[in-house]
């Protein structure tokens, strides 16, 4: 988040230029599932934006100069306003850009798509990733953990085609990160996170979401994410 | 977040005509700075509620009903609605009483005051909190990561009464554990956090958000909170 002052203002105005033309851009990496909730929401409105890719391991000073607090990917750059926090950025998005509104509009529905969103990145993600690095007891605890939560998400989704309702919604997209990254993980790391039997509806909403042309054109390639996941998994295992 | 299912809503009609007859309540726990958003919110709107103590260390059947992700406070029921997580419980306030608008209008402002919220919790939150039950090295390094995003928040807050101008909006809510809570730490955990001189902005602040009506009137009783803090940090230190 770039704080509004002139000094700052001018110094994000010649970033942006530098970076091209379009008055959209968004600052990722090829197979962020932060960054692609960003990119899902703009695509879902047909909003133009030039698409940057960042190097993560090896920080431009266009991502510390926009991003400043968290130095993290995604970052959306609006005019001469940046926005970092990909929740953050889904709401600007969908705040900004009225046509195929992602949010509910009932406070209720709201609140249920927020806190959905956040609560499935907190448990299923945790204790997926710690999943995919750990073994023996560890690892076991961690599906425990991921599956207690799953449970409670398969019966927000069962009789539904989207979360949200016929259409891709802001939990959807929240939740996207579920059928883009869990199948990868659960190859590489030798384990089931979604059982398709016990978890019929969420396994279901998986396949509507991968197919929707707009999250099917987005994928990562298959084999270059499995070996960047294999490679993240033997650079964070124990030793 | 309790489902919208009938059987679900049954239970918790059962239970909230059980908890009284106030169509807004707030589950909550007298020191908790997450509970104190929920209840500072209420107030300046001047909605009514009933306020339901929990004991978050012998944990109410209420509670695991009502929050059975998290199985924490605060929870927020609203006639047969149930909100958990405080940022998630703060925007259904502001949502569906519209009286003292909380969030601003403009949607980068809007995402500004939800970054803050989220990165102050997360860096000087956490940077705080291992200050206080970590010694030596470890403390002065959390310590470090706490006042780099303290700066550049006192750079947000320079030549404003608020974070919302003249009143207290969102993130002034959101970042009010700032005010009430760290300075109890800094007596606990026998350090200094905010530095007067360094982060006179902030400084300001906290004595304008602390002298507020509304906030005043909430504040945990000093000693007992101090008894608390100091337990915790006892029971939380290395061993």
């Amino acid at each position: 988040m770039v704080k509004k002052g002139t000094h700052r203002r001018n110094k994000i105005e010649c970033k942006t230029k530098k970076m091209g033309s379009k008055d959209v851009k968004l600052v990722s990496y090829w197979v962020s599932p932060f960054g692609k909730r960003a990119e899902w929401a703009l695509k879902l409105k047909g909003v133009e934006y030039e698409y940057i890719e960042e190097d993560i391991y090896n920080k431009s000073n266009l991502l510390l100069e926009l991003n400043p607090v968290h130095k993290k990917v995604p970052v959306l750059v609006h005019g001469n306003k940046a926005i970092a926090e990909s929740f953050v950025i889904l709401e600007y998005i969908d705040e900004t850009w009225k046509q195929y509104p992602l949010m509910p509009h009932d406070p209720y529905q709201r609140a249920h798509a927020r806190f959905w969103a956040i609560s499935a990145e907190q448990k299923v993600g945790e204790g997926s990733w710690i999943a995919l690095i750990k073994s023996g007891e560890e690892k076991e605890k961690a599906l425990d953990k991921a599956s207690e939560v799953l449970e409670k998400i398969e019966e927000e989704i069962k009789g539904k085609k989207f979360f949200g309702g016929d259409n891709i919604g802001y939990l959807d997209i929240a939740l996207g990160w579920i059928p883009c990254i869990i199948p990868l993980w659960e190859e590489v790391g030798s384990m089931q996170i979604i059982d398709p039997l016990k978890l019929p509806a969420i396994n279901e909403w998986m396949t509507n979401f991968l197919n929707h042309p707009v999250v099917k054109d987005s994928l990562p390639p298959r084999d270059k994410a499995l070996d960047y996941f294999h490679s993240l998994k033997k650079k964070n295992a124990p030793n």
